[in-house]
């Protein structure tokens, strides 16, 4: 662990604060010969930006990336990639009114403590603005997927207590894309996002639940016994801003069920060895079975709201602070592929690692 | 990551397999100038040992420790502290029926394939006996973080459907070890054991969920943004056998609440700033806040049970399964010292990291 | 180890071609609280920068940088720093004819076969134009250096055959930077100069040695048994373009004395306990033992000389091969402040990581 | 760095004092399917251990090593590797009047300031002995070399002035281990034993060099820019006690060439793309060419002489000591196999990660 660096062979190192020059970083590792498709990456960044409907915050953020490096005539070279975003609008707000003061929920005091100094412009580093770096490097981890016919999809399970209770095999996830929310499925769909609009209306926010999926896993992945593929993808979700809880597979819910009605049976298929069901969510004994890998993100609501709150000062006195600006009522459709990201990340590298298993 | 290192200044590597010669580790970047309390670390490791009660697995291993170096007249010197365990009874129990079959929701099959060999006496590696190396490791950090002040505290909150529904801060935790389960309310406790043997009986297992509580952890300790403390915690606690599910906080549950209701709000007691609720669970934007710092942890039920299963073998072919041997039909009241920890040697480190956060 | 990143605590990642978008780099671990000194940093790579004088490359680049990140008014914030200096003139030039071609004591061919690709514009990732990125970082480096009072002055002590003869304690540092040579010997200086305008006339070019002296270390630097400091050292220089060689202290000249003549005997003086001797090089056991710390780098000549050479080329087809543009005919006196960065970044990680070395 | 730890994917980490229980290590990351030849690794520890020839130290040590996992009737699994070597006659002898004593050139003071505290039997970490893991470990790597025929040939080049003034393809180095000195040339090798008698008898000491050359690499090993081939090495060789200078190809000696003398030309042989000379050292950019990779270790003379010798106690006041005891009068033969091994570890890793190069 260093902070800001994740993954082993394919590590990502990011930087950044929200109202600073730049958000970027740099991804040691990419293996040479990969066929750079930097329209896919845009596309990706389009799915986390602000403003891109009525229920994400109304910030107009272009995030146009430029790679620096690493890339010749359109092909990895084996040596950093490195990238960034320009902040257009750095210096555009005045948030002097936050400089002495903590908000509720927020990083402000535990910033303050841990350095002794903070840059309070929208958050600085502590925004959920770092992840734009998180969407480009999943983006090339993507790609390098893509060349072993692995999938990494998330959708948008629950919001509040509005929940899409379907197995993910019984959905069509390609229509993930086709509403603002990212729920695929139609009617679930409307009805969060009309929850949202209300939500909204009060000045209040609501958290919710992603659930993920990766398909065409090979079997082998993961790294006993710390770095057990369950662990080094809650690792990467623990780390996106805003989450509470992760679970795999049967998660929570298996304190339900007995071991004679959890376990997975074995048994041989058209495509060899598989499980019958697949409450292991496809890892055992911390390595990927070949089965699709499914797991749920928790995010609580955002800290953000549009209402009066007490909070103290940096000297200790009581304060009334009131939120000024655009925010997101539910980050829940733009974590999404923040979710696929971190998640691409970590079965890129589990991939580069698993190259070593073998003499 | 790199599989069996845990950590970065305060760095544990394990090894051993279940009925090899031994089990153990080394402890790198222990601070010079701690006191060892072999005692304590043995007392820890009897917390994990099986046949303890009626309800954990009937096997009889002493699990007597031995330190190999980094300590001078009972005082660490600032070098590797290697230990181990040997294993007593390495060659008392045939193994070879598990020679060529896969053991449902096991580690058999996916350790076969991804390193094309396997130790199947006792799921070698794979066998939540190598926590025998965490709990040492962790016993160490314990002593560090007493140095400070800092308790880890962890109990069983849920058996099955059976759970202690109180928040822990009315919960007397000195209690946890008065009673064979580790639920430190003796009603509860009572209520789980007579489940338990219910399930032993049946030949089947049951899991559940264990809390663990941090208290007077200093303000800062973590390191966003990959590796907030939650999140090491999260990648800590998934890397532990049999594990589904981890929550901070407020955890799953803060979908159920909106923004207004679950910001924690600041105030200023006696102690200095501080909040009056927690459902961040001691961690704002990855880092400790000084509040007790408190998550759940999810335990599948044991997958070995005593009933017959069927599964498939290394040729594909359908075969039938039946148990040998004393399993536990709960891990729970065994895994407290483990969850424990494994909590213990995030917050060693992650102490060891705030030493340079100021220049 | 992982190729493009440098150190533990206080991390440096590069990344850059030599004809890419920009050369750069991102510190992970910086302390909070350094206050920032760009002209100092500026003035840095006004000692790497091409064009400096007229026994360096004529090639004009400017090199000015720009923090993108973790610097809040002129202060550290304790997140990541990322820095990168734009490319001028990055398709000024016509590197076409090196397409297919593997230039002698380059690293063409080995970047080709190690990756299947190359980017030959300028050498790519292997010209030393990457090691701005080391300068910069170097800078940061050195600023933290200074609050403990630790300096870090390299020179030039030996071109060709032409040798400062003197022990550094015998020298004005203080005058390295009064000749272009950075020798702080003056009249020797001038023999350099003019060997090296000889060696430039004939097309050819020349190697040399650069001596570094780092005073002021406290005691306890280093980190046994692997990353002893004198390891951390030799690492961090032989990673240096061009580099064949590191010694430290008595060096390779250790080999012509006995035990009981190279022996650092201990005394006790006004500042404590030291040496009468150094010897060691201010290294006893990996470990700083507050004597001056002094090494010697081997910098082989350049390999591009304004001559024909015989090679293959990617076919294995003979080809002759001349040099275009303009090549530096000695590149010690630019290598000066990159020995200093390097064993600046050294001794920054070294003093953080020393901070855990006692409970 | 993390200071006892040692290597990326193929890592060791040792643990062990000179006079605690034993001397081990954990080999994490050894690829599964390695057949294990314990009678190899016996060997080579022979070759390392003391009293071999009165030319060494003539303390007797029988070195016997035991794995204890990750193995698996006789083949390697994937799991992690320990082994340990319990230190026979750990009690055996007084150390007590070096308690508050620093002897010269040892790294008794360093040790104590930087910890507070030091176990000064034998040295305790700071003991060669501790090489014993290195030894065993490098043995592992040098089975994973064997299996692509890449081999690890180290030899006693230098001892005082006495020197082997040949080059290394001149040499039959099957004869090494024809004479105790370790030199391929018997002639030499009779002045170097007449000459290090004459040492001992004197209760002196002596140094030399030790060449070591890996042939058969592949192209193509090596992680740019920080973690070229030869820092790798250099970093691996300054890590080994006692060691002052690494040298590569042409090391220091560079300096008297111009380029035009220096620059290895490439041609095309039977076996493909080669150089006519290799100046380089097998090393370009800091990668593998497939040319013999060689490089200089120089070791100082042995810090403990049978001479009196002034130094300090801890309280600063000025004693007279006189060493006890039975010590090498030189140690390069038994550094030959330290230096093979070291070699060999940084080689299986390069060649593990390798691996990822390309996608």
């Amino acid at each position: 662990m260093s902070g800001n660096s994740f993954g082993t062979l394919f590590k990502l190192t990011s930087f950044g604060e929200s109202h600073g020059p730049a958000i970027g970083g740099i991804i040691d590792g990419c293996p040479a010969g990969l066929k750079m498709d930097v329209d896919f990456i845009q596309n990706e960044l389009a799915r986390r930006k602000p403003g891109q409907s009525h229920i994400t915050t109304q910030r107009k953020e272009e995030d146009t990336f430029e790679f620096l490096s690493g890339i010749f005539e359109g092909i990895t070279t084996g040596t950093p990639i490195a990238f960034q975003v320009r902040n257009e609008n750095q210096k555009s707000k005045d948030y002097s009114h936050l400089k002495d003061n903590y908000r509720p929920s927020h990083a402000d005091f535990t910033y303050d403590k841990k350095y002794g100094i903070r840059d309070y412009n929208g958050g600085g580093r502590s925004s959920a603005r770092e992840t734009v770096a998180r969407v480009i490097a999943g983006g090339v981890a993507k790609l390098i997927l893509k060349e072993h016919n692995i999938t990494v999809e998330a959708f948008v399970k629950q919001v509040g207590k509005i929940k899409l209770d379907k197995n993910f095999d019984l959905l069509d996830l390609s229509k993930t894309e086709s509403n603002i929310i990212r729920c695929p499925d139609d009617k679930i769909a409307s009805e969060m996002i009309t929850y949202i609009e209300q939500i909204k209306k009060q000045g209040d926010t609501v958290g919710g639940i992603i659930q993920c999926v990766i398909k065409n896993s090979p079997v082998g992945l993961g790294e006993p016994v710390f770095d057990k593929l369950n662990a080094a993808l809650g690792y990467a979700m623990l780390g996106i801003n805003a989450v509470k809880g992760f679970e795999i597979g049967s998660g929570f819910d298996c304190v339900n069920y007995k071991g004679s009605e959890l376990n997975d049976i074995f048994t041989n298929g058209e495509k060899g060895i598989n499980t019958q069901t697949n409450n292991s969510g496809g890892v055992q004994g911390g390595i990927s079975n070949g089965m699709p890998i499914y797991f749920n993100v928790a995010f609580k609501p955002v800290a953000t709201i549009m209402q009066k709150q007490k909070s103290v000062n940096n000297n200790g006195e009581e304060i009334t602070l009131e939120a000024k600006g655009r925010h997101d009522p539910c980050v829940l459709p733009r974590a999404v592929p923040i979710v696929e990201s971190m998640a691409a990340l970590v079965m890129a590298d589990m991939l580069l690692l698993s190259r070593s298993n073998k003499i």
